[in-house]
């Protein structure tokens, strides 16, 4: 049995008249972090109502009565990616709801316990009947399991034993619980409304949405409990490190999304400014940007260079879940669904290209010879981040090397590799620098650079093994700080 | 009975072996011309099968067997927008398919006719019984009373008696058929595959989608017969005037088009440069465009002053058939879900934004309000085109003067009504040049400028009337020449 | 293009507050009439509503939203079985409704025109456009055709030109119309709500469930007019020849429905008993029918013979539009989802098998088959009408002699083929004396014999080709009287 | 929180190469005992799929696809009736499906256990985590918790603990398993292919439905384990004492099922002919039943006493999942849609009405209201089942007291109370002869006569205190042996 590695959008509400509705509207926000299932649960106090299905929020919830279903004051709601092998089984969509005979709880998670395995394991010989694959309910199995006064105390037991990248919302009928992890690796914000409810969010970006307003946001190793009588934050945890995911910048979070006080566009944009001064494009005739997570970066780049910055790649839209994928036939027929090049703007243009992070590496590929097809006369590729080099165990779904296309390769060979005339990737110092969190004291400025160097900010526990048994040569010289062109 | 205004994306395709699926990836790249409905019908050269309904393509076609049902080698299909009233009665939906004991016929139609009531009012009162209220219909009534030797006879005497803005695409067992209006409003393109297979198309996005070759594209008053041997373009009318809709540069077309071999990406940015010319905002921060439509413009007008190009506004996307709106009370507690202003960028900034055009104001206004909440210092409005003063009868959709808002307006009356701190419309020179046809012959260079100026290039027949009865005091003026800041 | 049989029920109301409701149920009680596709168009005097698809009524109607939208005090419906070259096209699902400049009608219509095809040939001919195969649309082509002063006098003129059998409903914002062919082959009755307002439908049935009451039915030739003053009944036609369809008392209607006052469980009893008459089966132990349409006919040989009844065989429920069919591999291994013997009431027993008409014959040697299976000593096959031997071409879904399984086989043949112990059929004055309708000076008793006989009580029209040129030797030998057990 | 009432029809297969289809079937024939929720679960021996949801089967499996996923040559199902409750959650609908890290087990339920509350208490406070409302999940913790060396070794341990109604079938990688409580209050049986792969079923008639032939079926106390090389039946409880549900023979089962080799329709049959010796209705015409339940022992009642039995009642077909009911409004107005009373036989009539049982009482009131409307002249109410008067703790629906409606009155008052001209109830030696078990030795023949005597062949655990202070003066009286007609 495989783990399953969460990522997605959390979202929960207290106390608010119309709790479904602003679920609905919060997760549709963070809808960007998770298109594969999405649920909401509600008490009112007394009783849980849920509703969760696979697809997205708005095929979920296909009628206005699957909402008004969902009665109560209070809320959790989740947006999420699942893997494939997750997707078979419906007891993984969250929120999570179990019914105790003195209590009912509901959990939604994000993110990957480096220990959920052997933890599992132990709990399973201990007589633990699981009913999902989900991280969210080893917790649940620690809380009823703590020898506690209080569901507190209980939680604050169980939270210090989790290790990994986390990010948790609890509901109980007596109250809305938030926490993060010891490095902070994802947000995780309290907002409060107009008439005083307070909510959590993963993303700042709900916040406009709903017509709420930012209070604060969960830092390393801290939980929330939010009852009728305000918010209260607890730290459960000594040893922590700020560790903040940088994917979140370059590529998970929306635009308007706001981290530690750093919007994202505005980094993205910085980040291209940064890699132009880096890997400057001098004959280049336009900057094209691969929509939509690389425009920011792409038009930095431009403004940098003084360049035109150009609509080149057109992104279709209403791809759908029903949508009907061509066969392999047709696409060698060159039938395409994705993307688009204007042809007339490529045509015999020097052109950089601007994406924002290679992993593993087909789309750029495809991009690069879907250019040169449009007649382009030299295509220099500029990624908008460091090379992805080691495999991530907090969250991010990269657990694997072999999923990572640059875990072999020097910028050289994967320029030849991708077909570009040139490529140039941001070094971990420019997006460090570019980013410019607050936490100037911190190791990084508070970013976690293990995607590039390797170096890991807290344990990576059962996963410690396959890691070593499957470096490539190429992360070896790098851990041996032998190489590399970062 | 209100006569339907048609709009929409016509693709055709003849001799395929793959036809279903060509049709249904040409769809694909034409769904932003219309969302309400989509249909394909297919022909193996004896019977004809149809799959049509309301939604997007991939919702009428939820399932792959839907497609794989419509066997043949040639297609028809159509993706359209329909009016409310329309949408009542699936009859409407197009492609239309007729049986009759010595033929089969399928159509679909883009466009609308000028005299389509008193046309249609003649035909009942000599007995014809319509099962729709489209226009397409009307052409086939036409062709069936038509007194000619051969079907494209009879074809070609229809379409003399057909005035207004059309085009048309019909498939029998024999062939294939477009024809596009005395001014050619809108395009429809002659492409090729490389197995030899001719399609017709709306837009010449579709190409690149599918996999095939530009041929040509249907000029004024010209159709085409496709058949088994090749492709033949005839012109049935001498009293042509090349009159392109400009919205199809504006708004409508997919940035990488091209019609009359001007790429629609690259005019936008022409408009958004010339727009920095004709009203600059020299103590501007940044532009911002509203996404998506507007965003060529925007950069087109960034570039010109130097200032940055920011993403302050951000489009939600997700937002499907079954997206459950916010009622009003939760509007006015802020809650929003199509655009999000990022309003780390728009603090406390002098802000350009850049809208591609005006018709009814209610959008504009709603984003002004939200850059100001954002705490925008100063609001700079620009619009890509001029102000729209006149109805369209040719197919746009804004049959009534009472629907455009800036036919009772001068454009500091507009300032003041949008509550921007400054305006300014590209001039009616201004778009004309920066759409640059080569028509450099003819008036205003192929352009049809009557929204702006309320000279129509092709006779308004049985809206004559209305027109006349419905001027407004500022619309008058214009007649008269007496006005406007055009 | 083939013609279409159509068949089904209809139902019509004229100013009730509820006229969507009541066609609702209405059609729910008429749904054993046909399952194919269902429709609701209601009128409010100056606009329609329609909602009409594949399938049964409740889910064409999934949801009541559907239902709520066709709004007006007035409503026309149907039911209907399709064949399946028609359902490939949903113009065919009625009622149809057709929008004129000057008026809107909807209509529905059971039965078979005898000169269809030749009418609606001319029609084309003459220019007209047909937008579906079913024959209503030929009446509205008549209609507008008509020169009349009044819609009603156009009615009347249009009816005089159709042959063959037919009922029909239509409604405009004027009045509510219903009307039969010159044989009165399938009722139409009017009935009335304690509030007054008047309904049409096709059976008895409807009264009790929508809480109406009888006031008449419409016999051979004649029509009514329903408006807001109260209903009419004219005669439009004087060579009329009542000969009402028989399958509707042997299979088609519901028990409890009344044809011109008889009942149809009690017509099925009373053929039971004639049989048991007509064809003893004296060393029987049990009499068992074929649900659900030969139950009552069983009961009625049971009690004649003083033999116990028994559910030998039970009919499967569940049997949605979704249901998923056994392949033939399973059907091999025994796999049954209709009907199931029940084997301990079976076994070693002498069986009376009691079925209401014999068709394609399939079932009955299927059934046959089973009973053996389950240990059956005997089987005495017992039919409890007279073998079907000729088309029908009044609206029965029988028009090819190559259809009916008895057009070939004398009884002692059939038996043989079938596999039975014994057989026999109910005898045609069997039949006329058990249903024994009031019009006794009526040939045959108002019963038309045109399937056992070959005598056709309404001129056969388009079709007198086909039928001479397929007589079978059997048939043949009826004709000339030589023949045969009937 | 409210212990879940199981009832439903199960099926288990093993090693058969359609197992997914055969479980279909087998459903298909076992739906009557369970509409609200479907699921199959199948096991390749490796890993298993599952595919689970509310309503009926052909809902559920709406496409083939969703069968054809559930690959693997064993599998396990169940039709459930859930509460209303329990529907708000979908962690409910069984089979329940369990994954350890060292194994996977699937599981479906029936029946109720009387000490779930107790020993879920137990469970929960010792640590344990439900995800659902199931007792079949308390068996699974049981399973995980037991000191056992083999699985079976821990299945019978954990039998042992379970008091109540109950069969399980479970479905691991390794063998099916089947087992019935220590009363067998409802059947178990074992089958088998043509092809020698066993099945385990609710009920006889899934075996002619599928193919297969009857093997066994499983006695009080009794498990089977079917692994590859057969099955094998074993004893977990010498304490035992066969009390079948009576209701198994007077309403849930289909009539071809045999119960302990007694045929259903057989039995309700009997019951008729023994209702008519001991309440004759001698003045009567004809007698009808309650369809479809009740048509058995109508037929009875009418051969014992020479009667006609005649089809008065028709119940309405096509009542699916969506529905739409008449509002309370309408229904005043005489709509109706389950049942229609035959007027023309009903009128000026003295009626049997035999119904199978009564429960709460509303439908018989409603009925004789309908056959009074129809204009009966006297109504003879005969009930072929003893007066309910005491709660079913073991899995029949009917928990409270409070929902019995002859828990509070006399017949002569329930002949009052229904309206009827006269009421007989068949007496509880007429049910316990009617049925006629082969169980001659055991108390009443081996039915559990609970429901009108009170007295409970087995504890009635967690539920006795609630027992004891509900009951009514009659249920007293009963218990003191003081009362009743029974």
């Amino acid at each position: 049995m495989d783990s399953v590695v969460e990522s997605g959008g959390l979202f929960g509400v207290w106390n608010h008249p119309n709790a479904n509705q602003m679920a609905y509207f919060g997760l549709h926000a963070l809808q960007h972090r998770g298109q594969t299932s999405a649920g909401i649960v509600t008490s009112d106090g007394e009783n849980f109502k849920s509703h969760r299905g696979y697809g997205l929020l708005n095929h979920v919830f296909s009628s206005v009565e699957k909402l008004d279903n969902l009665v109560g004051q209070s809320a959790i709601g989740q947006v999420r990616s699942a893997t494939q092998a997750d997707q078979a089984d419906d007891s993984n969509i969250q929120p999570l709801l179990f019914h105790f005979n003195n209590q009912s709880i509901s959990i939604s998670h994000n993110g990957n316990l480096t220990e959920a395995l052997s933890l599992r394991d132990k709990l399973e010989n201990d007589g633990a009947v699981f009913s999902s694959n989900s991280a969210a309910e080893l917790l649940i199995h620690l809380l009823r399991r703590a020898k506690a006064d209080s569901f507190q105390e209980a939680f604050e037991l169980s939270l210090k034993q989790l290790k990994g990248g986390f990010n948790f919302c609890l509901l109980t009928n007596e109250g809305l619980y938030g926490a993060v992890d010891r490095n902070g690796f994802r947000p995780l914000i309290v907002g409060q409304f107009a008439n005083g409810a307070y909510l959590l969010a993963s993303e700042t970006c709900v916040l406009s949405s709903i017509g709420a307003n930012y209070v604060t946001e969960l830092s390393a190793g801290e939980y929330v409990v939010i009852k009728d009588e305000g918010y209260q934050i607890f730290q459960y945890a000594e040893d922590i490190q700020i560790s903040v995911e940088p994917m979140e910048f370059i590529y998970f979070s929306r635009p308007d999304s706001d981290i530690a006080g750093v919007n994202v566009h505005a980094a993205r944009k910085r980040m291209g400014d940064r890699l132009a001064k880096e890997h400057p494009a001098p004959t280049a005739d336009i900057v094209i940007g691969v929509p939509n997570s690389s425009l920011s970066a792409a038009s930095g780049y431009a403004e940098a260079h003084g360049l035109p910055y150009e609509i080149g790649l057109i992104k279709h839209q209403y791809i759908g879940r029903t949508f009907i994928q061509p066969t392999q036939a047709l696409r060698e027929q060159g039938v395409k669904y994705k993307l688009s090049a204007v042809e007339s703007l490529i045509k015999d243009r020097e052109i950089v290209l601007v994406d924002d992070s290679i992993v593993r590496g087909t789309t750029v590929k495809h991009l690069i010879k879907m250019l040169r097809d449009s007649g382009a006369k030299a295509i220099h590729l500029r990624i908008a981040s460091p090379p992805i080099r080691f495999p991530n165990y907090y969250g991010v779904n990269t657990t694997h090397t072999s999923e990572l296309f640059a875990a072999n390769y020097t910028t050289a060979e994967l320029n030849e590799l991708f077909g570009s005339d040139s490529l140039g990737f941001l070094s971990v110092d420019g997006l460090v620098e570019s980013i410019a969190l607050p936490f100037v004291d911190t190791p990084n400025r508070g970013i976690s650079l293990d995607a590039y160097t390797g170096i890991y900010p807290a344990d990576i526990g059962d996963y410690r093994e396959e890691f070593e048994s499957s470096l490539t040569a190429l992360q070896k010289n790098i851990l041996k700080g032998e190489c590399c062109d970062v």
